[in-house]
């Protein structure tokens, strides 16, 4: 491979790029805890010491928790659809990101954690696969699905798995931007609950985070898609957006993305594309600019700063970085330690206050949101999910 | 776990056996191959690197063979109904013979693999999710699926994917057993050809056994279930016995296993239960008894050693100890080094000349297989699967 056996070396045409050098071969590899270097280990490890460990499971079930690597192991799930910034490229160019995705489980929060990609896009076959294999795993992340499939398959699978299940492209990104908001909103001296949101983008993220953002109090919210602001109006409406619609934009309002942001507190763009200048110099004194697309956000920030109190990106090489790695393994480690049958909606919300509280008093317009390698982060959500769970009754 | 945080330390029950121990916490952990410990590993890790490589991989799907790790990876999957000598006894308490096998692989042969148990024993439904999960790796080996569901759903799956796909109680039982006769046969001054084999047992590892031993020239073989030995008279034939009549049992023999060991050269039992000494008695002079039955062979090896020539069993504690780890770690080691789209009989059958060649000249009555720890195993067999793979053009 990269090679030519046989002749002359070639060149490699990824040679130049050192992410490929990190990818060569993959980026994971299972381990066994225990050497197998003798017949008396084979003995234990496999058969016939290996039966006494299955019989005693088999009368009581509750021992697979302890004798099994399973209920400490995350499936990160995904068919493909929705990957990055990519789009629909199918499993096999998922698995890169899968991958990744594995690595931070294990990097930050002690979690393996196994990519499964799948060949199929039917949401009833990625519900019944996912529910087939439910039993080799403690938990299930459900990974760029596009929408509006993701709602569906992650309901069900809430439904009927008795582990933690939780869409990230969703959630992940929800809570952060919470726990963002949280401190944004203390930078500029205001509550939640005065603040008038313009959430650009309808898709899996924009649903998530407009649904937490209610939860947690925010005053009012205006949602739009391609088509501008969802509204009662619109023939065109998911049963998703129908709900968007019952519970934001108070006012009725039935314009453009563009027009809503005139007066108002916070942006949150999760849609790509560009909006004008003269759209966010129309937002109200002191706002809030919250531009995730990656690479390019949808507003310079450079320009954004011009009118915004705060301006926080998806970019790793910018101030205030919105980044679900934030979230995800404090998350699953917290669920999983508590022994959650579910992560509730209670639970995101404690999630997103720990995000918030390690930054603490620290807090100011250039640092609202911790590192993603910020040591604390991944303690902090985990004791705060567990809690939560533990407090809330539903653990095992 | 194990003791009670807060009061009097309790005694663990599984305190006195170190099966349990070497099972505390699971036997398998998943690692990063590369660490992430700065902005810049996260960047080439994950995003925005991470794009860079799935969209090559879009591109041109090849690349997912050098730059994941799925081409690598063994997927062992259970629905947990047949368990060693347990039977069904569900996913949840298989999860530890997967796991051990799972060590097996990484410890003998270097590859990863993930258990994957099942929370169904439909075949259609084994079918669909295998192939749904397929992507995510190299190869699968299907494991303690009972009979006669497991010759459907792997020949299921063969046909439908595009990568290795082996039940191993079959086929791995199969290959250890002909490469035992192979050396037995030798040590007694006999061709396969001149043999007449009686087996005892005509589950997934009869038939295997009882294919593989016809693939390789086996003289003449009589099947026999628990209701005795197979014939075209029998009137409650599945399709898998109504073959082995056809193709076994040429004198049309209609009586009891113990009855046609009479004059019998070579006894395999794969079936448990007891055989009676004057059965044995009964054999031909220099006959062969292999009794796999775990962990009481169907006839006692001491009594076997008063008529027997060669005698086998499936324990470790005896010598010429039949145990599939000889075949499958190289098997797949060799099919995926060949980047194999399937295993083929043929392979299958060089696997068995490379174990049986291991021992070589040194062949004796009390040495017809190797040690399954025999670190010349693995390389002999995948080197042998692999260039039989690049013969038979069945490579990508």
């Amino acid at each position: 491979m990269g090679g030519n056996s046989i002749g002359e070396p070639t060149t490699d045409r990824f040679a130049d790029d050192p992410a490929f050098a990190v990818h060569e071969g993959g980026k994971l590899s299972m381990v066994c805890t225990r050497a197998i270097g003798s017949m008396a280990d084979l003995a234990l490890t496999y058969t016939p010491g290996v039966a006494r460990v299955s019989s005693a499971i088999a009368a009581e079930p509750d021992l697979a928790r302890r004798f099994t690597w399973a209920p400490r192991v995350v499936a990160v799930v995904s068919d493909g659809t929705a990957v990055l910034g990519l789009g629909d490229i199918g499993p096999a160019a998922s698995l890169p990101v899968m991958e990744g995705k594995a690595c931070l489980f294990k990097e930050l929060a002690g979690l393996s954690a196994v990519p499964v990609v799948l060949a199929t896009t039917d949401v009833d076959t990625i519900v019944e696969t996912v529910a087939a294999i439910a039993p080799s795993f403690g938990g299930i992340n459900l990974e760029d699905i596009s929408a509006p499939r993701c709602f569906e398959i992650e309901a069900r699978l809430r439904e009927r798995l008795d582990i933690p299940v939780m869409h990230d492209d969703q959630h992940g990104t929800a809570i952060v931007v919470l726990a963002a908001l949280r401190n944004a909103a203390k930078v500029v001296g205001r509550p939640l609950a005065d603040l008038r949101v313009v959430v650009a983008g309808a898709g899996a993220a924009g649903v998530a985070c407009t649904k937490i953002l209610l939860e947690a109090g925010v005053g009012d919210i205006a949602v739009a898609d391609s088509k501008g602001v969802l509204h009662a109006g619109r023939e065109d409406l998911t049963p998703i957006k129908r709900w968007l619609v019952e519970n934001t934009n108070r006012a009725g309002y039935a314009g453009t993305m563009v027009g809503a942001l005139e007066g108002a507190d916070v942006y949150l763009g999760l849609s790509g594309g560009s909006v004008p200048e003269a759209a966010i110099a129309s937002m109200a004194p002191g706002c809030i600019v919250f531009s995730l697309a990656n690479p390019t956000p949808e507003v310079d920030p450079g320009m954004a700063a011009k009118y915004a109190a705060v301006v926080a990106t998806g970019r790793s090489d910018l101030a205030n970085q919105i980044n679900n790695v934030l979230a995800f393994p404090g998350i699953f480690r917290g669920a999983i330690d508590a022994g959650a049958r579910s992560i509730t909606e209670e639970m995101k919300l404690a999630a997103a206050t720990a995000i918030a509280d390690v930054v603490g008093d620290e807090v100011r317009a250039d640092y609202i949101v911790p590192s993603p390698l910020d040591g604390r982060v991944v303690d902090a959500v985990a004791t705060a999910v567990a809690s939560c769970a533990r407090e809330q009754g539903v653990t095992r």
